[in-house]
């Protein structure tokens, strides 16, 4: 009789998820818990049965990204990564725009549009937990993003509380202390923008100062005419502030255009941080400074999590929190 | 004996094709010969076998579109235009990236991806001819862009000399001389930066000048690093131009930040113009003139054609031309 993982688990003293990990090489398991693993399958001569692990995963040799709107750039330059990392595992990629609507949503989780994929990578803007299907039968699902939370699901999404008090505590740090939040979300669908809008006030509580509320600027959505919008209401409303934190890029690049418009100097009157970091960055004039999530480890991960999924394995769903950095540019020195 | 298209057309003194044009409802048939068919139509009590249709249509309900670059932001946008259209025809839109590879270009027109679309919207980068299918059995395949030329294939693209000979002449109007062209293709496989570099020239010489060729400024891609890198380029080899005509919005926006950094002002130094007229030329500082293709008309058109291959029709292709306008901003009063 050959090994099996259950084998190596108990050789090893740990779970057979935890051996599979070992396995499968994935980065959950810690180096010491990874070796002792490691020395229990040479021990038993323990091999992986690929075959089985192939016939229950390829069925199509496809997985698909579903993320709201492609003109995003933070979801196209997303869907570059997401390009790269299948091709890795030698897996074609459909590339899907559901534009927030949760009918499109459902259908791709759940319709016969499901059947022709191995596993489906979703970003969901208006589905809730009930719309996804959770049976042996459904489509393998990892979750982009934090509008759902489930421990049932595979969760992929940067700490955007940690993120956005990061971007904030930049501005604070400057000196400046009328610090504006744009991008506050106007409906109860945007979890990002509750998390963002929770890291700001820590990053204000955390300088001992109030949050005048006037600063604190909802928007539809997250587009450049949001952020124009916005920050001609900011600025009709009252003194300009001396900073703006913007909840994500495209707000910040309408932020810089409607300051300019006023005959405001950024960073001088008023500096802007955003989040996303995406390439247009570098050439708005000035360039945006930004808080920039690890896309590639997003996509990598989030892969690497959809395979696992696929491979026929129904764990408790995972967490991977992917890091950021901030990325200093002339609008937030 | 029910009636057939091949009676009506008899009836009318037309072809069958054109029959089919009426019953379909397509915008390629004179009013008055529309009129001629709907009489003989009437007359004969004609009723086209809508379940014949249906079921050589409706294999799958999806068609795709292929670009080369869902970041390239005019893909985006005409990504959203195409789903539009797709749905009301009720078909599903798969959208796909291709990086320009000839390999994943051909895979989509022929490989087993093909087999589970009903059709295919190409904008080729890489592939030529001799690598899409034409038999019977291949996808229905209507072409976006000038890449490849063929008459057996359905082609929707705008008129690339038309619009830089616009947009160039648009700087000349305004009195500037010293224009330059700036995204000729590196490589010879941009047919169309060859059509916009004809375009340019022809405006140059419709002014009675010369063209310095020292303003004529090559680039490898057509995204904002080489508008920044071909500008820079520009300014340290000589005297400024006057204005720059560049082959489209991203290398425009390039343009603005390198003029920024050498301290220009753009329109009072040097005036600038691109092509696609996509949503962020109105958030730049300054913002961008444009030349805006009909990018609502090309998507429509684009399905309108596939849906007619799908339904059947294999005639000679079709090509056509949707028009553009021009989108006159701060960067080129």
């Amino acid at each position: 009789m050959s090994v099996r993982l259950k084998d190596v688990a108990v050789r090893a003293g740990v779970s057979i998820r935890t051996v599979s990990n070992v396995v499968n090489d994935y980065p959950y398991v810690r180096a010491e818990t990874r070796a002792r693993v490691q020395a229990a399958i040479d021990e038993l001569g323990y091999r992986p049965n690929l075959t089985a692990r192939q016939l229950r995963r390829g069925r199509t040799g496809m997985i698909a990204l579903a993320v709201p709107d492609l003109t995003i750039p933070y979801f196209g330059e997303l869907a570059g990564h997401v390009l790269m990392a299948a091709e890795r595992h030698g897996l074609t990629l459909l590339i899907e725009q559901t534009a927030g609507s949760r009918e499109r949503e459902v259908m791709l989780a759940q319709g016969p549009r499901a059947k022709s994929i191995d596993g489906l990578l979703l970003s969901p803007l208006a589905a809730d937990v009930e719309d996804l299907p959770t049976g042996s039968e459904s489509v393998p699902l990892v979750l982009l993003g934090e509008r759902i939370y489930d421990p049932r699901f595979d969760h992929v999404a940067i700490d955007n509380v940690a993120a956005a008090e990061a971007a904030t505590r930049h501005l604070l740090e400057s000196g400046r202390r009328r610090v504006a939040a744009v991008g506050v979300a106007s409906s109860a669908r945007s979890t990002m923008a509750d998390l963002r809008l929770r890291g700001y006030r820590q990053a204000m509580d955390g300088y001992g100062l109030t949050v005048d509320e006037r600063l604190v600027v909802r928007t539809t959505w997250f587009r450049r005419p949001d952020g124009y919008v916005a920050t001609k209401q900011l600025l009709e409303s009252g003194e300009p502030p001396e900073a703006m934190f913007c909840f994500n890029d495209l707000i910040a690049h309408g932020a810089l255009r409607a300051l300019s418009e006023a005959g405001l100097r950024c960073p001088e009157d008023v500096a802007v941080i955003g989040i996303d970091d995406i390439e247009e960055n570098r050439y708005t004039v000035p360039s945006l400074t930004s808080i920039a999530p690890d896309k590639s480890k997003i996509a990598h991960h989030a892969v690497e999590l959809l395979v696992r999924r696929i491979g026929g394995e129904r764990p408790d769903g995972v967490d991977y929190t992917p890091g950021f950095s901030l990325s200093v540019r002339e609008s937030a020195p």
